[in-house]
């Protein structure tokens, strides 16, 4: 049997016909390298934008169930459109949605996990000599119910298909190069990774860095899927390969440096200092499915007897996470919430950093040098983040950039940046 | 239990955003008047036009299967936003596609036959307070292959699954009033039907009224589910209702004049008079599902021995036709294959002329009255047809239509004659 390769395209990709077309050309080259292949697509450009749009028009809220019915259409489309362009070039493929080969998800509508995928039809089919397309973003219930995936869906369709059929590897193409040392919009100067590992990846992609969703990194890490980042629109770069840590000789402590700017503090003054009030604030975030990233608590005031707490979430859970404060402020008679949007938080990445001392005390340094104040510090085993005011993420960037040499010697040709679902 | 009510919407009904909420409404009124509701609907508008584009484009000759993964992409758009509009006016509402609920068909792609509907999961939902609105022209096989039901697909889900619910009535909501005695556009004072029998609708049917596919018809008639066919845009009006004959009170021989201007005649000339000839120039049509409508096969000619066969055949399968005709001809011995597109087909339908002698002799005469020179005819029990030609079809279907007495005293209110898939 020949080993698999599961190639994903995102919407950029299958934009329109001729990318439909050369997203065809793609495949047949690599099943022309000898490889039985399962193609992953998304649904075309903006057709999910376009669906989404008619869907509020007609129903300000519309239910999670209808909306994946609606949604999972996009990919129906391109599925079968990239069939036919693989079939115009002589070579035999066949389409399948989630429901047909049963990608298997929880009973979740909006965002399932996959729970199992059948690979039965599959192999008969790569058997038979077919160029499989399967439909990312979606999957099927044990009852037939339709599900979607959520953000960063088609990756983990891919990943999943990658790890059930045990292929070679999983090739996800986009409209980057790769992985870069840090947003090449920002640092022009910043080198691509020609490989990097799934926990330095990770959070990578949780600091903001938008190629690939962290599910689908994670799912990869847990199967061991070597995965691949590469661009569509240029075949000669072999982007960015993502393994386990293991596998990977670490040169430089610090792989990468990344920037979000998608989140808020929020700070509670003032709360009376009784045992358990911040696992009462918590909780009930937790309840509403808000993540709360960093979290500060200060010391309690000798004078009033109180605590504040200061933490950061995403700026969409907002409103939500407002309207919970506000009850949660009369409960544990807190003085205030106050919010601030003007904040950023750097972050510096690396396998390297576990073995290495010093390299956080660089980190506050270089910030330092640059004038720049830390309100908040978060660290993990491979990463350390600080919480800067939003007006000097870039400088930031730069300098942490420069300072962990991460500079390359070549100006990063960047086509674009936007994120695939 | 309540009765059960199965209303279809084609693509013209659901064309936009407030077309749906408009369906979502009708769909509700009936519901209040205390039945089950069922709906099926179309694609919208001219989605099913874009996707054949997109895949003409893609690939000149696309696979069948393909184009059913694709075109049947259409149908659950519409369901997913009916569901979520019928939601917005506070009532319970689900989607399901084909195969979700289990539209079984045979395994053929873009023209399949459903063999078998299972009613469990419409029951359950039905029970529970639900609207049910399915996805139309679609089919699943046992082995999960998305099939089409080819033209006029989704008015035969709708009657498919009046027949496997047992349902009151089947209610085809179309952009015209319901069934006339003749096209509005050709004769104004043409007068809508209030009941019509299947087989009459049958012969009109396929004498060229865009109203209803005749599939639909048969499978009516096949399980006795009495159909409506009504405007979406007037709900006063009850349009007209088709029944079995034995519950019809036949007050005219004829019930309507239909034209048919799709057909094209061929001739095959001095084909040399041995036994069977006309068999195999009709097997060989017959093998490429050809067919035939109108036949006409001279006596052999003395001095040569031949005969001369005509017959008419659809415009769409004239290049097919003219290639097997070319072998035919080589085969048969025969002089020409020659063909005449300029010709149109009139017929009158009445399920009342079985029982009155003279009928056919009217019709003759009122055409021969005036100056309609007839080149074929062919009847059936409720059914006589003459082809003429097609420049004096408007005159024909007027005069007929004055004979038999079929002129409303009000001019016909036509909003629009595009037939619905």
């Amino acid at each position: 049997m020949k080993k698999i390769v599961v190639q994903k395209f995102g919407g950029t990709s299958v934009a329109d016909i001729d990318k439909i077309k050369n997203v065809a050309k793609t495949v047949i080259r690599e099943k022309n390298n000898g490889h039985d292949i399962v193609v992953v697509v998304s649904a075309m450009g903006h057709t999910t934008d376009h669906l989404v749009k008619m869907a509020k028009d007609i129903n300000p809220s519309p239910s999670a169930r209808e909306m994946d019915m609606l949604l999972s259409t996009g990919e129906c489309v391109s599925i079968a459109l990239l069939t036919m362009a693989i079939q115009a070039q002589g070579y035999k493929a066949v389409s399948f949605n989630a429901s047909q080969i049963g990608i298997l998800t929880e009973n979740v509508h909006s965002k399932a996990r996959i729970v199992d995928i059948s690979t039965e039809k599959l192999k008969k089919n790569l058997d038979e000599g077919n160029i499989i397309v399967v439909a990312g973003f979606q999957g099927v219930t044990e009852d037939g119910e339709i599900t979607t995936l959520g953000r960063g869906g088609s990756d983990t369709s891919a990943v999943a298909l990658a790890a059930a059929l045990n292929a070679e590897r999983c090739d996800i193409y986009t409209d980057v190069e790769g992985v870069y040392t840090t947003d090449p919009r920002v640092v022009p100067k910043a080198s691509r990774l020609d490989t990097i590992s799934y926990e330095e990846m990770l959070e990578l992609a949780h600091a903001g860095a938008n190629v690939l969703h962290p599910r689908s990194v994670e799912t990869a890490k847990q199967y061991s899927v070597p995965l691949r980042v590469r661009s569509s629109f240029n075949l000669e770069n072999m982007g960015t390969l993502i393994v386990g840590v293991e596998k990977m000789e670490i040169n430089k402590p610090v792989a990468g440096v990344a920037s979000d700017l998608s989140q808020v503090r929020i700070v509670v003054r003032e709360i009376p200092d009784t045992p358990g009030e911040a696992a009462t604030l918590f909780s009930y975030l937790a309840e509403e499915n808000i993540s709360v990233d960093m979290i500060i608590q200060s010391y309690a005031r000798k004078t009033t007897s109180t605590n504040d707490i200061a933490f950061t979430i995403n700026k969409e859970d907002l409103p939500k996470a407002l309207s919970i404060l506000e009850k949660v402020k009369e409960k544990l008679g807190a003085e205030s919430v106050t919010t601030d949007e003007d904040i950023a938080k750097v972050s510096i990445i690396g396998a390297g950093m576990i073995d290495r001392p010093g390299i956080a005390s660089t980190m506050f340094k270089t910030l330092a040098d640059s004038d720049i104040n830390i309100k908040m510090i978060s660290t993990s085993e491979i990463k350390i983040s600080c919480l800067i005011d939003r007006a000097d993420a870039e400088k930031a960037v730069k300098a942490l950039h420069k300072t962990f040499n991460l500079e390359s010697d070549e100006v990063a040709d960047v086509k674009g940046t936007l994120p695939d679902v």
